[in-house]
């Protein structure tokens, strides 16, 4: 089993902070740059893999979805999802993304932010998600950048006038990384760009569109600290579509 | 045009000590890698951007390619790769990449290696190319990773215990890298991997695989100071077909 760190109560709470918990989706850098990589959602049935708070699912339902599913291993998050909508068709349940099932077939959508960097076994998973789509079905996800996840050190190193680069080792030894994020410990799976390409490829998928992430303009405008991000991307965004 | 480094004296001195100028393919060290990537050759049109001393167009018409077009903006490249073959069915073409043209539906494979991160005008290379391929037909490729042309001032910081990073600077900005490499002021173009596959997919091309290359156990074992390159990838591979 993945570790849940999300029920963690200090991880949690310091989570429960963070702006894409509290404000959700527009509290998220990446969440245009994703939004724009997704279909229309009139009438599409929706499946959230680490749906979290649940900001996705209300989301998706807000914009015409016909059924959202939620999937996260975390009670507490879900408790919260649970609080926040009264509509009938959105259904969270509790499940650890290693070892969950999905009905054959029962959605032309499966969506997934910042969770995949956490499971260990991606070739079940992506195994599980293709079986679920209809043919023609989407699967649209992000995930830590492997540029980002691949320090054994991660961090930015300053140079005497300020510069910052960031520094990369390791980055074609895949495997656990362990790092103090919200709290001591949090256990991320680092795998290449080519990992998961050549996974979703070989389960299915053919590749739409990538994004590395980065701030616009306006973001800079509105948020100087973001530019540091243009240095390494944070995020890596992916849209593959299960091959008939 | 792009910057003819090449037919620089100082350049194509040091170039031509390299151990996959003296060597051919097997001084290249992710040539195994990218070898695998490859369909057979038998019958099939072949042509080979950027082909140098024409080591691979020697390859190819051995291992059984009907016929095989070398392209290079090198003449003093070409001169040796004229002279190295007396074969009808290999033909050279100094062309410069940025710029040339190619039958349409004349090849089954175009095969590049590491001369696209040279290239200013990705996309009309690539619309070239995917007007030159049959339907089906494949492109085959290899440049410098991103991660290894990113950096302001791309190089290996070692630690006090002897430990290598390479720190990462300006991955999100595209464009000229001026660097040092055999002589002073060799221009490479630096481009995101979904800059890469982004291009492709716009310009009818589906992935089939893409490989970050480092060094395997054997390649180690025969050349300890491979190790290092695992740190970072410095080549990216990519197979994509000509969709229909």
């Amino acid at each position: 089993m993945t570790q849940n760190i999300y029920d963690n109560p200090e991880f949690f709470a310091g989570y429960s902070r963070l702006g894409r918990s509290v404000e959700g989706l527009d509290g998220a850098a990446e969440w245009p740059m994703l939004r724009a990589m997704l279909p229309r959602m009139d009438g599409l049935r929706v499946v959230d893999l680490g749906c979290g708070f649940g900001w996705f699912c209300r989301w998706a339902v807000e914009q015409g979805a016909d059924q959202v599913v939620g999937v996260d291993v975390s009670e507490n998050m879900l408790a919260r999802a649970r609080a926040a909508t009264s509509r009938p068709n959105v259904t969270y349940i509790q499940a650890d993304l290693e070892q969950f099932d999905l009905p054959a077939a029962g959605f032309e959508l499966a969506y997934s932010s910042l969770a995949l960097h956490y499971i260990e076994h991606l070739e079940r998973f992506l195994a599980t998600i293709r079986q679920s789509l209809v043919p023609d079905g989407q699967l649209i996800f992000s995930v830590e950048h492997p540029i980002y996840t691949a320090p054994s050190n991660p961090g930015w190193v300053v140079d005497a006038k300020g510069a910052k680069t960031w520094p990369i080792d390791g980055y074609l030894i895949e495997g656990a990384r362990r790092t103090d994020w919200l709290t001591r410990g949090v256990i991320k799976r680092h795998r290449t760009i080519a990992h998961y390409l050549n996974a979703l490829i070989r389960n299915g998928f053919s590749i739409n569109r990538i994004e590395e992430w980065g701030p616009d303009d306006s973001q800079i405008a509105a948020r100087p600290e973001l530019a540091d991000e243009l240095q390494r991307p944070p995020f890596l965004l992916v849209s593959a579509t299960a091959t008939t």
